[in-house]
Parts: structure tokens; C-alpha cells; sequence
């Protein structure tokens, strides 16, 4: 299977990364999956028998720059590699943006159009114009699979799909925000100030420079809407969502809640057709109740009645192990057809 | 998509009354699900144009026998339908048998041989001999899917082979098993001793009349080894599994681990090709630290790194839903490839 990776930053390389390592792995137990393209914003490199994944690696993070690439890279932007580039999926992987949903949204519209089946994490086409994309997929006839765009490494989109099966989802909650988490978790145990604990997390690399999204609730915002319309075949937006961030909650708070048997988390609910981010009591026995950067969702469905989840919502490696589960499937769904032909 | 029932209890019962009542959600969402045969061990009940599926239940509880189904209803023994009436799948679920695996294990083996795929929640024939059913099924090429033997609604296998494909599963430690967990809970949060916890199971109808597979260990012994072969690719049988149970567990015991912040449930660990079940002590903010009847599962694996997943791990609906998710899986698979025929 040829792939074209479009974008190449932390999670690129971690896909890069995860691809070179499993090669054997998958070619024993599916098959061949190569990366024939790599792009970013300055340009790209190219070869159809396969990159060198860990001198692309190498050239991004000495240079800048993949266009660097030795003999195979050149100025050819994304679009014209989705274009020209002969390959089965486009992985689209540039950075979120939760305003335009743009250059992803134009990338995944083009892949399409090519027959190139698309996997991305990038939530802000997907919370802009789901319906949109997945009309597209259709009328092209091409997958559209997106499991690494809402919880990082756990499994939620394609659980509540696909493992799930058959199930009425009912309702959806969440910690969807590796970042507030932890900085709830330190205030609860170290009875920090929000600030205090907000600036150990800018330290340690778990919050961002600027760390407006997720601690107004904007991140999980868009998660949730991703979730009410790929899970509940809703159609909403990120505007439907009513957003509270956790910039209010005190130490004191959370220490009386704790009295009373509750800590207090950044939840995104979707409920009878009410889209919600804001602060909410948890029951401390809860399972939603998960601590440092951990997220969390818990279903409630008609047959299979609850079922929570629990896993990494962020990180190079784990996002690319989602990605990397959407190739597979992409890859056994083709490979199921061919063996007919 | 045509369906023999083979075992009509209160799992069979459970399948044929989501079946029913899902019918409309399942044509509109996927395609005709049609049970053409019900069997028990008196008989069987046959109409290739779909038997009335709520007329079933009423006889059964009824009557005790699906024999006496007016008009279709006959002696017509369980094996001869797997080989005579024309059927996609064989749902099987007669009681599960830890010692021989039969009769569900020559129900399996037929059907494969008559080119029906399986779907089965029968813990016995898994826990005895895996492999050789894999086998089979691959030799006469039907799928044979089997997610609601351990942990009945909560998504455990195919969560681990598909939604988490490409990840290597490093260990699996959990709670498989409903009925203990409601006991230490019970003994735990009331302090009461095994015997009083035990018979308040019995009287809720949460522990069976014998509950020795449960409370030794046997149960979550046959459920690590389906996990072990199925997931991890080992080849255990429930010899190979150290067990021990929760009858020496006393309410002081359970006090003094919550003093030092620990709770005691028991686990069953797969882990560097050690099968083990017995009480071990959990960290009481552990998300394997789940109440009452519920199961939960934490899988290390290399790229995702800890998931963890709680849910119900038994009753009629919860494993007819995981029974459902398997039928829609066969049916989709089916369905992919004729759509290139």
C-alpha cells in the first residue's frame, strides 16, 4: 500500500517513525505498507519505490526542511503531491485549525477527488464540515477515517462504530483534554493556584506556549462535535457547543468537592442533542475520574449499556499508533476486495 | 443474512429479542438479519423465510422447547441443522463446559465443515482447544468470531485485534469476572464475610446456585487463556493457567489493604507468557479499581501504552450485544466482497 504523509511535524515523524520500526511486522502479518511521498509547508520529497523514513526524519530535523531530502526532494507543494503522486491513502497531519479547517480541509477534499483514500487527526476540518468530507468520501468512493482526531491512542471513534456495532450510542462524556487534566489533577493533589500549576505544565511541555484552547474548553469543544456527528450522525458545529473552560477553578474548590466525595473535571457531554464543555462534578469512585494527562469517555449505549475507555490523548507515538489502525483497516478492506477479483 | 441459533437459554433467548428488535435499525443500517433456525437440546424450530422471533421466546418459556414451535417446530436434532438448513452464520451458545467443550465444540467444527461462519460466546471450546478451531475455520475459509466469551459487553478482543491493529499487546491484566467483583465489593464497602457476601449473590441471582468456576478462579482462568490465544498469539490451554481464588479473602484483609490505599480484587494477568488469577492488592485510584459487577481490562501495549476498558461482563442483552457486533462484522465483510462480484 502506498501511502503519502501531508505534513511532517511531531506527529509525521511519529508516524514516520512507527512505520519504519513495524515494516517487518506488517509485511509478515498484512503487507507492504510504503511511504512513497512526504510534504510539508516548503516543500516535499518523493519516490515511488519508498523513502528512506529515517534519513526523512533526519533531513526534517537538521534542516528544517524535507524538500531537503537528498536527490528525491524538491519545492512540489501538497496539493500537486496529492495530485501527480501515484498512492492508495494520503495521511493528512498538519496542524489544526479550528477557524478555516484549512489547508487540511482543500488536502482532504483534493485526495478525494484523486481516489486516494484519507486518514488524518486533524480535527479542524472535521469540526467544520464533517458532513461535508464524508459526502465526498462517498460520492468518490474512497475511505475517510479519522480514529486519531478525539483521544490520541484511545480508542473511541472506531470503538463505538465498529466494536461496538449494532449499539445505540445514547450519550457521550468525556475528559478529552490531556492538558486541563493534568493541570486539575496537580491543583487537587498539590493544592496549586490554576497559574502555578498551568506554568509547571508550560514547563514540563504538556501545555502548549499558548495554551488558549484547551484551557477555555475549545479543544474539547471540538472533539465533541467531531464525536456527535461521526458516532451520533449528528450535524453539528463548533458553534451548537455551549464552552466553559476550567481559568475559574480555585484550589479551594476543589478541596470542598473533594470533602464531599467529587473532584472536579473538564467534561464534553453530548446529550440528547446538547453539545456541552464545562467544568462538572465526578464522583470520586467514577470511572470517568482519571488522573495527570489520562482521557477518558464513557458511552452510554441500549444494549452494551455503559462502557468507559481510558488511554493517552496525546503524544507522537500514540497518536500514530491511531493513524496507523486506520491504515490497517484501509489496508485489509482493499486487500479483501482484491482477493475476488 | 441467514442465522441458525444453536442454544436457546437465556443468552440464545437474549440474542433472538435484540434481533427482533433491532430488525428495522439493521435493514436500514446494513441488511435483513433472518433467523431461519432455533435449536435446543429437545429440538429445533426451522422456516427459511425467518421464524417469528418473539412466537419463539413465548414457546420456549412456554412450553421449556423450541420443538414445540407451531407448524416448524421439530425433533430435528442441533447437528443436523448445522447440516441441512441452508445458513451464512451459526450463532452458538449452549452452555459453556470447561472439562470437553462439547457439545459447542462439534457444533463448531460442523458448521465450519458445512461453510458457516461462527460466532460463538462459549468459553469451553476456546479454553480448550483454540487453535485447532482456528484452524478449521481457515481451512474451509469462515470467519469465527467470539467476542462475547470473556467479558460479555465490554469490547475486549476485537478492541485489541482492530481497533488497536498494529499495536503489539505487551500484558493484560483485569476483572473478568462479574460475580467476584460484587463480592469483594460487598465485603469491602459493608465489611462483610465472604460466606454473607456470597449468599446475597445468590439471593440477587448474581452468583449461580454453583458458583465454584466463579469464586475458585476457573472462570477468569478460561477467559485469560481465550485472550492469551486470541490476542496474543500464544497456545495455552487452562492447564497452563496459576490459579487461585477469593475464598480466603476476609473483610480485615480488605480493610487493612484500603488503610495503606490499596483495594484487593481478583486479576487474571497475562504477562511475559505467564497465565496467573488470583486476589492481587490494586491501587485504589487504579482505573482497575471498578465496583460492583463490572469487568475491566488494561492492555500494555508498545504504541498506545496503557488503555484500559470497563464495561458489563454479563447478562442476556449486554452479550447478545457483543454477539451482534460479530454478526454485523460478518455481514459487512460478506458484503464487501460481493459488492465487487
Amino acid at each position: 500500500m502506498k501511502i503519502i504523509l501531508v505534513g511532517f511535524g511531531a506527529i509525521g515523524k511519529g508516524v514516520a517513525k512507527v512505520l519504519h520500526e513495524k515494516r517487518d511486522y506488517l509485511k509478515k502479518n498484512y503487507g507492504d505498507f510504503k511511504v512513497v511521498a512526504i510534504t510539508d509547508s516548503s516543500g516535499s520529497a518523493i519516490d515511488e519505490n519508498g523513502l528512506d523514513l529515517i534519513k526523512a526524519i533526519e533531513v526534517k530535523e537538521t534542516t528544517g526542511s524535507i524538500k531537503n531530502y537528498p536527490e528525491k526532494g524538491s519545492k512540489m507543494k501538497s496539493i500537486d503531491v496529492i495530485r501527480e503522486v501515484k498512492a492508495d491513502v494520503v495521511v493528512e497531519i498538519t496542524p489544526s485549525n479550528l477557524e478555516t479547517g484549512e489547508p487540511a480541509k482543500t488536502h482532504i477534499l483534493e485526495s478525494f477527488r484523486n481516489k486516494k483514500h484519507v486518514v488524518t487527526a486533524n480535527k479542524g476540518p472535521l469540526a467544520l464540515c464533517y458532513k461535508e468530507l464524508v459526502e465526498e468520501a462517498k460520492k468518490h468512493g474512497v475511505m475517510f477515517r479519522h480514529e486519531a482526531s478525539v483521544g490520541g491512542a484511545m480508542p473511541i471513534i472506531n470503538l463505538a462504530k465498529e466494536t461496538l456495532a449494532g449499539n445505540e450510542i445514547l450519550s457521550i462524556r468525556g475528559i478529552l483534554n490531556g492538558t486541563t487534566n493534568y493541570i486539575l489533577t496537580k491543583m487537587e493533589k498539590e493544592g496549586l493556584d490554576f497559574e502555578t500549576a498551568l506554568k509547571e505544565a508550560k514547563e514540563l511541555g504538556i501545555a502548549e506556549t499558548d495554551p488558549t484552547q484547551d484551557i477555555e474548553g475549545l479543544d474539547t469543544a471540538a472533539k465533541i462535535v467531531i464525536l456527535a456527528n461521526s458516532i451520533m450522525g449528528l450535524e453539528k458545529t463548533i458553534k451548537d457547543v455551549k464552552v466553559k473552560g476550567i481559568t475559574k477553578i480555585t484550589p479551594e474548590a476543589l478541596f470542598l468537592a473533594n470533602k464531599r466525595g467529587y473532584t472536579i473535571k473538564l467534561i464534553g457531554q453530548i446529550k440528547e442533542n446538547h453539545l456541552i464543555v464545562e467544568p462538572m462534578l465526578v464522583p470520586i469512585d467514577s470511572p470517568l475520574n482519571v488522573k495527570g494527562t489520562l482521557n477518558v469517555a464513557m458511552f452510554e449505549t441500549d444494549l452494551a449499556r455503559e462502557v468507559v475507555v481510558v488511554g493517552r490523548g496525546a503524544g507522537p507515538i500514540e497518536t500514530a499508533s491511531a493513524i496507523l489502525s486506520d491504515l490497517i483497516h484501509i489496508y485489509t478492506t482493499i486487500n479483501t476486495k482484491q482477493k475476488i477479483k
